[in-house]
């Protein structure tokens, strides 16, 4: 299943939690996470969404996105071979219609500067798409 | 002109400046700003968008928003009696395509604790008015 199904099935399920999220987050230059959902208390989560076994197994980039959020999840659907997955990353299970979160991310707070720093791009990246789409007209 | 207009003309302009916009913003129960403004440094500016004079006189609550951002700002149309407005506001002229900054709202800066939680705030409604445009078969 393509990732960005998956994560459509991620962010129905966080929703559920009271979580926003953003999908294709760019959190800085040369780096986009599949989703970044904002708790009711601020909590920073990070999904990243694998469509096969090639596709993690491709994916050298992962390690540095651990340090964008308070918790890491890997969403993979029903047939993915889990066991490939490293243990100490949290664990979703998602369809393109909602998701189940298997294993928490073990939390790992980040610090006040970034939290501040990601919770304003987090913000602002939102909101300038909500206008493109509510604006089509609007030039950001 | 009505509010809504002159809010789509006001969030193109402050977008050229750099800002995200979102429209009828609640801070807070029973509270609704027509627009807030989120900054490239994290400024937050509050702008109250007025049709009409009676518009104007008729709102008995806009010495409440004072305390939601760094700045206040009203924006009217051209013909809008701007002698009306308290000197001590900002002043924008929008119209459905457009705006002007005429007056820079005082700068009353934000707590910390608010600015964090209204930013908070900020990034979770765009988010989720987002996912529900992009997703209309979520539930949030």
């Amino acid at each position: 299943m393509p990732g960005q199904v998956l994560a459509r099935g991620v962010c129905r399920h966080l929703a559920s939690h009271g979580f926003a999220c953003v999908e294709e987050f760019t959190p800085d230059r040369g780096k986009r996470l599949d989703v970044m959902a904002l708790g009711p208390k601020g909590e920073l989560w990070v999904i990243e969404c694998k469509s096969s076994r090639v596709d993690f197994t491709s994916d050298a980039k992962w390690q540095g996105y651990l340090d964008w959020g308070d918790r890491y999840f890997w969403a993979v659907d029903e047939g993915f071979p889990t066991d490939l997955l490293p243990p100490e990353t949290g664990l979703i299970i998602a369809d393109g219609y909602d998701a189940e979160i298997l294993r928490m991310g073990p939390e790992t707070k980040l610090a006040g500067a970034r939290r501040k720093a990601v919770t304003q791009r987090f913000a602002r990246i939102a909101a300038q798409r909500l206008q493109l789409l509510r604006d089509p007209g609007a030039v950001l």
